[in-house]
């Protein structure tokens, strides 16, 4: 297996991200394509005693899309970047599987107009794995790969979330909720109602609404379907909440002699609270619905950031994920296969 | 001053409820007019040490509106609930403000039927006050009275949320911002694209799209506008992060004996955070566009969030603010009046 990774673009150095790459590549034993500015990939692999190989390569690329370009734009005039570049070798089989900490939107676009969609699903869906209380994850879609859905669009959410839950994290039976802000049916906006609907009538475990104030704590199902925009904000709410709580925590302790006793105490504590709702550093996204394994990465992901988002898209390709995506269209199989 | 508090329809049973009224009533010299059962309401005067009268008096109402109902059949069907008789004698001027902690939806509805909008305003917007850790609070309109908005109504919310800051919290100048997916004009969905481009033309202070993530932390605007399905999916996931850190410190103390030792010295510190996060406890949310005060308090609210919820109402009472809502109809004064 051999994995694509774009190492410009990010919010950090081409350096920390390659040195993501070659411990991912090392412990999971996968080959690396390294995208970007070749003269900064072999500084990168000569600080990590490594040397250009069949192992650890190079995909020559002398431009850069940054995270404020326009996504389309971005994509259709910068055809020597990192993204472009590295989507292209993906859709030419040079390799299994593409992970980008780069611009969401363009990584988005440009995955479409190079690798296209699975026949039948006219809209991808950008999902994420966050961690609860109860241990295990639950998966999010979509998280800002389509900002204006219709009510099918969200049902083809679903189905994709569920199969990747299914069929990558060993989930075997999967409940899909709708993301809402009640749980009574007629709760919520038109899209959520109609997609209800075609939920409500279709072949999967579907459980109704759910309510985001719970979902960390109580985890009531596996996916977790919502349009892009609502979906992005819910995620970055959640962040903010939990960064409110450490922030305050933090002043309130370096005030207080006694408290700052107790914080001695509690430092393992809050080690172990970081973990393990640190859902940035758990790796990437993958990109549901695009003709190819693409993961996306968080902008500011350090080198233990992209290692773990290489393993994210190493279990899809071993979970031959694309083929169960395609077959998933088809129908709900019973049976898992 | 006359406020009317609707004790029935809360998820706390009307003593509870009479409780908090009492308290605001004596604490703020204002008479209380409580619209539900006369028996319930007359044993928690009793267990209050207190007699109707002209400061504590009844408006019997027979019927309950529960926090399940459909908003519009309840409002409907139920002409002698607390609810709609509350929102009735608001309107006929028995008193100067109307505080519910019952279906929101409901409310919503109720207040549309019986006491209209205000002129120019087409869709009321539910403000929710959020403290921040920069010590200073910011509002959130649309909460979730409007959950299908067009760009012209985000607008109108910015522009009663603005008048809201300035006239009620006395905020002189307030910054208003769109909450959105990323910072740039182009991101996000179509309705935020043409929200921004109405503000961005339009007399109101506004700064652009602000995102979810650092709100609580840096507080970068007074004012935030969102649809009303964002804006609640928003509030129940910061809620949601909130109660995730506390269940998980919770936790985590209990198994440790020296994290134990920890939490009884932090013990302080923790009284602070909640405190300073529940937003639930610090009152009411005001429904802003309607031709009257009307302010909805949370399903769980006891006595202490009752009390608060009246004290919001009586500011805004005093404020004027239905008047100072209409005259900011007619363009946005340099003036403040």
């Amino acid at each position: 297996m051999r994995i694509l990774l774009d190492v410009m673009g990010g919010d950090l150095p081409p350096r920390e991200l390659v040195k993501g790459g070659i411990a991912a590549g090392r412990r999971l034993g996968v080959d690396m394509l390294f995208a970007g500015e070749p003269r900064a990939i072999r500084a990168a692999l000569a600080l990590g005693h490594e040397r250009e190989g069949a192992r650890l390569s190079i995909l020559p690329a002398s431009e850069i899309i940054t995270m404020d370009e326009p996504p389309v734009r971005a994509v259709r005039g910068k055809r020597d970047s990192s993204l472009v570049r590295g989507l292209s070798a993906l859709r030419d089989g040079e390799a299994d599987a593409f992970v980008s900490p780069g611009n969401t939107g363009a990584v988005v676009a440009g995955s479409i107009f190079t690798l296209g969609r699975i026949a039948g699903i006219p809209r991808p869906g950008l999902a994420v794995v966050l961690p609860s209380l109860t241990g295990e994850d639950f998966l999010v879609i979509d998280v800002g790969a389509n900002v204006d859905c219709a009510p099918l669009h969200l049902a083809h959410f679903a189905l994709m979330g569920a199969t990747y839950v299914r069929d990558v994290l060993g989930q075997r039976e999967p409940k899909i909720g709708l993301l809402n802000i009640g749980t009574e049916k007629a709760k919520g906006n038109k899209l959520n109602y109609h997609a209800f609907d075609i939920l409500e009538k279709g072949p999967l475990p579907f459980v109704g609404n759910v309510e985001g104030h719970h979902l960390l704590t109580e985890r009531p199902v596996d996916v977790v379907v919502c349009d892009g925009f609502v979906g992005n904000i819910f995620l970055k709410a959640i962040e903010g909440g939990v960064g409110a709580v450490s922030a305050l925590l933090r002043k309130s302790i370096s005030h207080r002699l006694f408290a700052r006793l107790g914080a001695l105490l509690l430092r393992r504590v809050f080690a172990e609270l970081r973990e393990t709702l640190s859902y940035e550093r758990r790796g990437g996204a993958p990109l549901l619905g695009v003709d190819g394994i693409v993961v996306i990465a968080h902008g500011r992901s350090n080198a233990a950031a992209i290692d773990g988002a290489i393993a994210v898209a190493h279990r899809a390709v071993q979970s031959r994920l694309k083929e169960r995506l395609e077959r998933g269209i088809g129908g709900w199989g019973g049976d898992g296969s």
